[in-house]
């Protein structure tokens, strides 16, 4: 069995984990947070939504965090788009990357954007046109791809439907997610292996949560498969909407300790890393979702 | 890549468990745990610790909670013997097994029993001899086979070295503990390679903690290996001695979930699982451990 020498984390911590947490932060807070994530190590951020603040007040703050951002060379800082209007403002922001989205749920597509999978890409084909035509790589974020909390289970042809839409239109590198946490190690192999009918392996990232505590060992089979990119969120930040009290996006943390221990370079600083979640959790007043943070955290107290 | 057809779990909840947790939970309860955990289909279940109440007086009702277990065929009941004279009162309760142990660190042995492995399994002798004349099958736990809280890493070698011992004292079977949970797939599957040089493959199970939240990619990488017996702990009961508020054994829910979503069989509901662990979190007053319990649970309540 051979795994990746490197993997590349991307931290969504301040974007898709701030997004679902229910407090309002300041954009101060934010800016600060992906400030102690590049300093921790980390090379891509993804810092905020260009989605309408009546939708998303979480967001309302997107150029502002943009704005604020002291950029480091070397570190790219993404942003999603849900439409063209959005990626108008986000341009002036000057992203290093835009994310649009789509369901491999047909269900979860009617009744999140009211439009078929179908319609959905379409929608982001003039986006990732202009996105491309700026010179900004555009990133497919692939929803439910293992279940879906409408339809239950999603059979792979419905990844690989989706994966050759985004392809379609221009998409430049997919990420598998396992919105709502249900994928186990076979199922998630299957949803990544349609993925690779339209995308190379170096296009590929997986994106687990940790809602059944099933995500290292989702990671770990995208490892054997070669994946070596994959979204993490710093302290586990964001909920899960369709499990109230549940958590969410797996710890950047608890997939760093994984690789680290496998020999696997990140060239993050767990230590460092474990402080930036520290720093985000006290402010929003609760403990991390990070078990590996947590357990760090109490020993250094300890010792 | 092949994966067991089938897994047995043995639930260490009401030993391994509650002898972790600060409060003292009445015989009965315990008996109302074991009930609930053979109704969900456990086969196996480790009930108490014949050890001295001065040192672990969460086990002094050993042989009340093993006199009121209404036994179900085919269920198997283990317990633990620190030694002969634990061994002698154990013979009483008319245990199907019996746990021996000791660790694959020469410091934890030094500082827990105040011995060498090497003296410490040499001690355990006539308790192997009595009890496999006794016709009672013999588990040997060895613990700290990844790390150790006062040594750090433990190489392989230290793994080989005490699983050679356990083999000769007549140890019937090993389970390679990770007992602080710091270990990593490729270090868990390390231990499991030097112990498979003593032991058959049915003759070894995996028992992880998910302290660092690692425990079910340590799962995966031994179900990979063939290994196809777990120890689990309801509700992850049993925090961690060694970081104060930190999860402790792994979930039985989280691993019966990543099984039976891969399609292997464990004969175990998981509905009825999850009551079960509802009920022991409930009487302790806190939320369970386990990530997929908790989602399930949730979902129960909101559905």
């Amino acid at each position: 069995m051979s795994y990746p020498l490197r993997v590349k984390l991307v931290d969504v911590g301040p974007r898709d984990g701030l997004q679902n947490e229910k407090q309002l932060v300041p954009a101060a807070v934010k800016i600060e947070l992906v400030h102690r994530l590049q300093a921790a190590g980390l090379k891509e951020i993804e810092v905020t939504s260009f989605v309408s603040p009546k939708w998303v007040p979480q967001m309302a703050d997107n150029a502002e965090v943009m704005a604020g951002i002291a950029r480091q060379p070397g570190v790219r800082y993404s942003v999603l788009t849900p439409n063209l209007k959005g990626f108008e403002a986000a341009l002036l922001s000057k992203p290093d990357e835009i994310v649009v989205f789509g369901s491999a749920s047909e269900a979860f597509s009617q009744k999140n954007i009211n439009c078929s999978m179908a319609e959905s890409i379409d929608r982001f084909a003039p986006v990732v046109a202009a996105a491309r035509e700026a010179g900004i790589f555009v990133r497919g974020a692939m929803s439910c791809t293992v279940g879906c909390p409408y339809e239950g289970e999603i059979a792979p042809e419905r990844v690989d439907y989706l994966a050759g839409l985004m392809k379609g239109i221009g998409v430049q590198h997919v990420g598998v997610a396992d919105t709502i946490g249900v994928g186990t190690p076979l199922k998630v192999q299957r949803a990544v292996e349609a993925t690779l009918k339209h995308f190379d392996i170096n296009q590929v990232s997986g994106h687990f949560h940790d809602t059944y505590g099933q995500a290292l060992a989702n990671s770990l089979i995208c490892l054997q498969m070669g994946v070596w990119q994959f979204d993490t969120s710093v302290a586990g930040l964001g909920g899960c909407p369709y499990a109230k009290g549940a958590t969410g996006n797996v710890a950047t943390e608890d997939v760093v300790y994984m690789l680290h221990g496998m020999g696997i370079e990140t060239g993050i600083d767990l230590d460092q890393l474990i402080n930036a979640g520290q720093f985000i959790s006290d402010y929003l007043g609760r403990p991390s979702n990070s078990r590996a943070g947590k357990a760090l955290f109490t020993k250094r107290l300890t010792s």
